[in-house]
């Protein structure tokens, strides 16, 4: 049940020896979310250990090359590494021709399907679901098209507390019924007895979510459309006293990243796509946390868990 | 008057963490010259210091991922770093669709030419030269249309010794004769008087040379190519046991890398492109120096100077 962030990198256009352009690979319970693609990004691949032909899906946010130069060589090694899963790519639509160019002039011999979906959403939108997850994106504020993600794990079915079971002799589809949310109804002797869902049942676990925003600029609908995140990821291209560079550019400052996680009430704000003026970022900290103190640096290599919080199940005293 | 090899990456079609896609750059006295430019390319730059703005030419060996994916990187920062010097890029002729690519989605705002010189020679060609150095590209026998390349030092012209100017009494215009390897004849009282240029003058040093072959099967012409190259680069994808997997591919073993040094009379043999089958290379050095004792492996951060052989200007005793 791990929910885990694998930061690949963190430059933005001008990548380092230490800070790879972006790319980010979030392992969902084993299920493999790749988030833009910059170059080296199969070499960060392989020095986080990470298999490249469980990547299910890849996500870019936008077509600047320091988001998408790594693919190529990422899809033309899972081809030589036999992979024969389909792969879905979610890119904007200038990312057609791009796919048709790699194709053409370096897709011979690959086994796989590429499935090209285009982010065209105005608002944020399912992109993909399975039992238990979901992907969504959203618009952000770039100066080209670009797009945020959102990918979450479903609310899961309730579970009964053990005690109310037997305090109510609760039979197999009673039972069933508090699962599915339901209350239950009984009638005896002309009465009616209502056991309610949420006194009889609870949610096992604290669903976790995780929210990237690169590049852009603040916008208003943002905290809105990444409310109460467990993580997340927002760009902070330039510390605060560069404000009107980032403005210009459609970046964001540390306190813009800041603010935005907290209008959205997010769990924790991770940062990164720092810009190359800085080879030390560690003064932004310092500005997040004098808005949202629980703020973190990303670096190429983070490995950020979320762990599952799970209920006791020990039902409250009423 | 540095000659230096940088050996950015050593892999073949599958990267490693510690080993990156086929990229070289050679500097000969502060010009460099980028032979091959895979995925990291310049992540790699960085890490050994070189400017991206020195390098003058680029020598694409042929169009598989491995030796080309981190070119888009590569020029994009250029571009970035505010180049506008004009940069060369010698490669076959399936490049042109590949750079018109680039330039029409990735070259908004590029301030500098790219010069593309198409590779269709069948022998070894002159592509470059200045006062000092030549650049020459020659075909070698891979699955697609593939190039290796030579940098050379011209040589010098000559020095005249101290003592033969003083036994002689050599006038500047006698001096300037011997320089461009003349004899010096003088007439007086009817006497001819040959000063002949092989005793008087001498080489200052010996001009040295480099020659990349990768990615090829050995074939009989290749050694006359390369014949007395001061450093030979040769790729060693397999070792011995792997002649078969090597002949089907169109590559060389540790031995055919050998023997072509040996034949060519190379002063030393570098060798790369190593197979991801063996993430330790080191017994490949044991086959290699069995036929060609000055033999080395290269990896991924290799910096070799080749040292400039000067002559002492002393006078030989006839």
């Amino acid at each position: 049940m791990n929910f885990t962030l694998n930061v690949l990198g963190t430059a933005s256009a001008l990548p380092m020896t230490e800070r790879y352009p972006s790319a980010q690979v979030l392992d969902v319970r084993g299920r493999l979310f790749m988030i833009d693609c910059g170059e080296g990004a199969q070499m960060r691949l392989r020095a986080a250990g990470i298999s490249f032909l469980k990547i299910e899906h890849i996500c870019l946010s936008h077509i600047h090359g320091d988001h998408v130069f790594g693919l190529f060589g990422l899809l033309s090694t899972m081809g030589l590494l036999g992979r024969t899963s389909p792969l879905n790519i979610y890119a904007p639509e200038s990312f057609g021709p791009i796919l048709d160019f790699f194709r053409s002039h370096f897709g011979e011999g690959l086994l796989f399907e590429i499935n090209f979906v285009k982010l065209t959403m105005s608002e944020p939108s399912l992109l993909y679901e399975n039992r238990s997850v979901e992907l969504l994106a959203f618009p952000l504020n770039h100066r080209v098209d670009t797009f945020g993600f959102i990918i979450r794990e479903k609310m899961p079915s309730r579970n009964v507390y053990k005690s109310a079971i037997a305090r109510h002799g609760l039979t197999l589809a009673e039972i069933g019924a508090l699962k599915r949310g339901e209350d239950v109804v009984r009638h005896k002797d002309g009465c009616q007895e209502v056991i309610r869902n949420d006194e009889a049942s609870y949610v096992p676990y604290v669903p976790r979510s995780y929210a990237y925003c690169s590049d852009t600029a603040p916008f208003p609908e943002l905290p809105d459309w990444v409310r109460g995140v467990t993580l997340l990821y927002h760009e902070a291209t330039f510390p605060e006293e560069m404000s009107a560079m980032a403005e210009k550019t459609f970046h964001s400052t540390t306190l813009q990243a800041a603010r935005t996680a907290l209008d959205a009430g997010a769990g924790r704000l991770l940062v990164g796509h720092y810009s190359s003026r800085f080879p030390s970022v560690d003064f932004f900290l310092d500005e997040l946390r004098s808005v949202f103190p629980d703020s973190y640096l990303a670096y190429d290599g983070l490995r950020m868990e979320i762990p599952l919080v799970k209920h006791d199940g020990e039902e409250p005293v009423r």
